[in-house]
């Protein structure tokens, strides 16, 4: 459903969404480049690392032709030209990329092989079904709705906080003293920039409507993806990159 | 806002937008493709200097698009076809680049750990928040309005100034005799380059309206952006190469 748009709001979301595209293609190139200065042991962790914000990019890349198709801005005011903005690319883009970012972790900490294989799939599927459980929400315009399948999305949400939190803290301990700290950190950093998500999905339910709610949950998601992912991802590589030299020595 | 322009002011921008995208992306090429050239301790800066210029390319690339559909030249007559010029790409772009043309000058110079966070991070934010407070007086017609962003982004200007001739200088003393004086003409081609920008910024506010002014603008910024991201990339680089050298032999 298109709502009306001010010309300052269209250009707010038009360059939040250009933004996020450039900011996700330069940290996937980053990363992708300077893969030879990271060890063997840890480079699918870095290569997964650049293929979440690839991913990302490809999709912040159709959100943005969608919605450049979606409104228009001419002579100083916004139509909506009444072809859909997709918004669902958002949710495809996390049914991918949020368990990648599960796996990103568990791998760069390289804990034994039975560990990473039942840690990778559990918390990546308690994600994916996170994704899932969001969706039919996400696309309702009714409270209630919203509401109920919001509950129903935090539930593998907390129990990913709480295997990130206490679950891994065994393994974390683990970690070269070098790079515990920055180990402790990602857990942190991935936990705190989710809980932006189910944030911006109540912002609609808690009174916000029409163009300022467009607003919202479009810069407000493009905010929470460029931290969990790039912020995320520049943390996972910073931790391969320190391992790598101190099992270099 | 659309202007009336001549035919000939209308390809003059249209040639050098589309001409900074060729040599923004040429030189992203160059510095990527040669990166084995460059010694390890360095590869970060190098790869950060095409980041860089891959960044602006790709608004180039947009701000070109842009300006097509806001103008159009049909049998020799220009015509605002009401579509916004969206120039508020440059900013977008400004404010990953700027900070990372800080980072890429320190990463080069190889300080002591702490300093190079230390440095990085206060330039950086230095230079993202004169980008912040310069947007606001950009997308203003009241000259009154422009001088006062103008000059609250002046204040990181002078201390980014200050930083790289004086807190600098004794850095700048360390590095290898056959370096050290790239690495002070660095130093003075960012303040020089930099200096191009608030002129630019002042000239509709100095009586040039219109037509004119939009060509000022677009050719004047295309030209800064050359100088103060490929000019002083190529200087980086090179600095990357000779070091590189040193401390191979």
């Amino acid at each position: 459903m298109p709502y009306n748009l001010t010309a300052a709001e269209y250009t707010l979301i038009y360059n939040a969404l250009s933004f996020t595209f450039a900011v996700m293609s330069a940290a996937t190139l980053f990363v992708w480049l300077l893969g030879d200065h990271i060890a063997k042991q840890y480079r699918v962790a870095t290569t997964i690392t650049g293929l979440v914000t690839f991913i990302a990019a490809y999709h912040y890349l159709q959100i943005f032709i969608s919605f450049h198709g979606a409104y228009s801005l001419k002579d100083g005011i916004v139509t909506a030209t009444g072809y859909a903005f997709n918004d669902a690319y958002r949710y495809v883009d996390w049914l991918l990329t949020v368990p990648l970012l599960m796996v990103e972790l568990i791998l760069v900490m390289r804990l034994p092989q039975e560990e990473t294989v039942n840690m990778s799939l559990t918390l990546g599927l308690a994600a994916a079904l996170m994704v899932i459980l969001g969706y039919p929400g996400e696309i309702s315009h009714a409270p209630s709705t919203r509401w109920f399948w919001w509950i129903l999305a935090m539930i593998p949400f907390v129990y990913i906080v709480h295997t990130l939190f206490f679950g891994l803290q065994a393994s974390v301990k683990k970690q070269p003293v070098a790079v515990r700290g920055l180990v402790r950190q990602a857990c942190i950093l991935t936990v705190v920039s989710w809980c932006f998500y189910p944030i911006v999905f109540i912002l609609p339910m808690l009174g916000l409507s029409g163009g300022e709610a467009t607003v919202a949950v479009q810069v407000g998601y493009s905010i929470a993806d460029i931290v969990a992912k790039v912020g995320f991802g520049l943390l996972i590589f910073t931790i391969a990159y320190k391992k790598s030299e101190l099992e270099h020595h």
